[in-house]
C-alpha cells in the first residue's frame, strides 16, 4: 500500500525522546532548543498587511536582500536571486535530498552527523558515507577517497560547531574541502545553523565561500540566534541549482510563512543587532561554562570531552563503549533526557559509546542534579557489562 | 548530477503566470488570492510566549482540537490525535505524495484537477489517471473501472467546488465513491480548501466522512477563507495513516509556524466566525454575480459555463477548442493574466479549449475591460483557426 520510501522511515526514538521531554518536571539535554529565557518577544510592527495574502515561493524580496548582504559579509559572493527562503533547516535539507538523491545514491555526511538530515536524505534512498570528524573537522584526503570510491557528488558538512559534535573546521582543512570539491566537482551542502552562537576566537569562513568551480548550497538558520517557532530558515545556492530549487519549494509548501519572514528580516536588519547577539553569545557561553563544571565533577573518570567553542551541545565519548541507547528508557523514567550518540552515524559507520548533551535549555541547578543521575546510571552499566 | 525526478519538474508556464501577476496594472483572473479588501487584519494578542520556542510536529494540541471538533461537526469522526497541522495544503499533498508515490505508482485524479496537486503527484514519479468530471461529479462506475484496469490505489478528489471547474459532487455520487472507495479499499484524499466559500444550498458532506472500512485522508486549508500568508492548514487522517504521516511531516520541516498556528486557532474557535464566513461569502457572490454578468457580456457566444455555486472560479468551454495556452504571451503583455485550461489534465486525458478564471481578485471595472480584452483574444485566435 505504502511507497519504498516507508520502509525507511527510521525509529521514532528521537520523537519519543523530545516528547517525553515536554513533560513537567523533565531535566533535558537532549534538543537543541534555545533557552526559554533568551527568546525575543515578537514585534509585530512593521509587518506589512500584505503578508496575510500569498506571497512569492522565493520568499520577501526584502528578507532576500538583507541575507543576501549577511552573506557577502561573511565571504559567500552572491545576490538575492541565490537566496531562497526555506521553512526551517529541515526543509532545506528535504528540497536537497529531493534534488539530488535517488534511491541508492551514494553521498558523503561527516560521522556524527545531524540525525535528522541523516533520516531525511535516507528517507530518499540515500547511501550515506561517513567520514570520520577529527578535531579540525574531517580530513580532506579522506574526503578524497570516500568521493572517489563511493561515486559521492553530494557532502553534507556542518563545518562550523558540528552537531553532535562541536566541532570547528580549522582554517586549513577548510580550504582543503574546498579544493577538494573543485577537484572533484563534489557538490558542498554546507549547512550552518550554529554560526552566530560563537564562544571563542575561531575561523568560521563559509567552504562555500572558497569553492571555485563546482555548485554549492549554503544553508542558514533563524532558529538558533532568534527564534525556531517562526520555522524560517534560507539557502543559497550556486546560480546553476536555483531554478529547480525554487520549483521544489513551490511544489513542497508554496511559499514560508510571510508573517515568521518579516519577524526575521527585521532580527537581521536591526541596529540592535549586534548587541543581541553578544548578549545571548555571553548567555550561552555561561551555560557552557557550568555544564563544562558540573561534568568535570560528574564524568572525569567516565568520558573525555572538548570543551566547544560555539553551538549548543557537549559530545561525550564515554571510556567504556556501552550503547548508551540502554540507558534512555531508564532515564526517561526518571526525568532525565539525552541523545544517545549512536543514532548519529551513518550505517555505515556505525559507533558506540558516545552521548550529546545541550547545555542551553537546562538550569545550572538541573545540570547538577541531571548529570549526577546520568553518571549514576553510566557506571552502573559500564559495571554491568 | 540531479535525482531522476528532476526530469519531471514541470514547465514554468504557472510561475511565469502567477509572477507576472504581481505587476503593477495587472488585471489578474490567474490565482486563487483572496481579495485584499477580504484579508483580517491580524490579532496577536491571544498568541502564547512560548510560541517562539520549538513545537511538536503534530502541531498545536489547541488547534488541533479545535480542529477535531470541527470535523467532527461535518460528520467526520475523528479526534484530536487524527489531526495533522501542515505548512498549507500543498505540504498535505506532498507529504501524502511520500507515502504511497514511487516512480510509476498509479493514483487517480479527476479531469481536470488542481494544477499543482497534479505537478507534485508527477514529481514523485506517479501516473495519473484522469476520470472525467460531469455535472455532479465523477462517476462512481467510470471511478471503479480506472481503479481496476489501473491499479490505482489511491484517488484525489476535490468533490466541494473543485479547482478548475467549480463543480461540486451531488449527494448520490458522493455516497456512491464511498461505496466504491470501501469495496476495492481505494484510498481517498479528499482536498477541501474551498468549502466555506458557499453561495448556494449544496450538499458538502465529505466522503471520507462516508467510508466505512478503507483508510482516508481529508485536508482543509485556512488559505480561503482566513489568510494564506500563515501557511497553515490540516489533515485529518485514518488512524492507521497517522504515525507515518507524522514522521513524515517531521522530515520535512520540524513542524509549522506556531504563530501562524495560534492566528489560525483564534479564527477558528472565534464567537465570530459565523458571521465573518457570511460576510465572506456575501462578497464573494457579489463578485461571482458580476464575472457572471461581464462573461454573458462578452463570452456567451464563445464559450459555455456554469455559475459555481460556490468556490473561486468560472469554468469556460470555448465553443472552438483552441488551444487557450497561445493566448497567454499576448494577455500578459497587454496587462491581463488568466489560467489556460490544458495545464490541468492529466497526461493521459489531455484536453484543449478551456480556461480557468478567478473571480475573488479583480474588482467589477477589471472584469469588464479584462473580460473584453480577453473575448476579443479568443475570437481572433478561432478566426485565425
Amino acid at each position: 500500500m505504502f511507497s519504498e520510501r516507508i520502509d525507511r522511515l527510521t525509529s521514532s526514538l528521537v520523537r519519543d525522546i523530545l516528547s517525553a521531554t515536554q513533560r513537567p518536571g523533565m531535566i533535558s539535554f537532549a534538543g537543541g532548543l534555545p533557552a526559554p529565557d533568551e527568546l525575543p518577544v515578537p514585534d509585530w510592527s512593521q509587518v506589512p498587511a500584505s503578508a496575510a495574502q500569498y506571497g512569492q515561493s522565493e520568499g520577501e524580496p526584502e528578507l532576500r536582500e538583507a541575507i543576501a548582504e549577511h552573506a557577502r559579509a561573511m565571504g559567500i559572493d552572491c545576490d538575492l536571486s541565490q537566496v531562497l527562503v526555506v521553512s526551517g533547516s529541515q526543509q532545506g535539507i528535504d528540497l536537497v535530498a529531493k534534488l539530488f538523491i535517488d534511491p541508492g545514491t551514494p553521498m558523503i555526511t561527516e560521522a556524527p552527523t545531524y540525525l535528522a538530515a541523516l533520516q531525511a536524505f535516507e528517507l530518499f534512498g540515500a547511501a550515506c558515507h561517513g567520514v570520520p570528524l577529527g578535531d579540525d573537522g574531517i580530513d580532506a584526503q579522506t574526503l578524497r577517497e570516500v568521493a572517489q570510491t563511493s561515486g559521492a557528488r553530494l557532502a553534507y558538512l556542518i563545518p562550523t560547531f558540528q552537531n553532535p559534535s562541536g566541532t570547528c573546521y580549522c582554517a586549513e582543512t577548510r580550504a582543503a574541502v574546498a579544493r577538494v570539491a573543485d577537484e572533484l566537482g563534489l557538490i558542498v551542502f554546507e549547512d550552518d545553523p550554529y554560526r552566530e552562537l560563537v564562544y571563542e576566537a575561531v575561523d568560521r569562513t563559509p567552504i562555500c565561500s572558497q569553492i571555485k568551480k563546482a555548485s554549492w548550497i549554503y544553508q542558514g538558520s533563524f532558529s538558533k540566534s532568534f527564534m525556531p517557532g517562526i520555522r524560517v530558515g534560507y539557502v543559497i545556492a550556486s546560480p546553476d541549482l536555483m531554478p529547480h530549487l525554487v520549483r521544489l519549494k513551490q511544489a513542497a509548501d508554496l511559499h514560508t510563512n510571510r508573517f515568521g519572514q518579516w519577524l526575521a528580516y527585521d532580527h537581521l536588519t536591526s541596529a540592535d543587532l549586534p548587541g543581541r547577539l553578544d548578549h545571548l553569545r555571553s548567555a550561552y557561553s555561561a551555560k557552557r561554562d557550568a555544564m563544562d563544571a558540573a561534568l568535570g565533577e560528574h564524568f572525569s573518570e567516565l568520558a573525555e570531552w572538548t570543551t566547544p567553542p560555539g553551538g549548543l551541545f557537549f559530545w561525550l565519548r564515554l571510556r567504556t563503549a556501552i550503547d548508551t541507547r540502554s540507558l534512555l528508557p531508564e532515564m526517561l523514567e526518571r526525568n532525565i533526557a539525552f541523545m544517545p550518540g549512536e543514532v548519529f552515524f551513518p550505517a555505515t559507520a556505525p559507533a558506540t559509546g558516545y552521548m550529546r548533551l545541550n547545555f542551553s535549555h537546562a538550569s545550572a541547578g538541573q545540570m547538577q542534579t541531571g548529570l549526577a543521575t546520568l553518571a549514576g546510571a553510566v557506571r552502573d552499566h559500564t559495571i554491568g557489562r
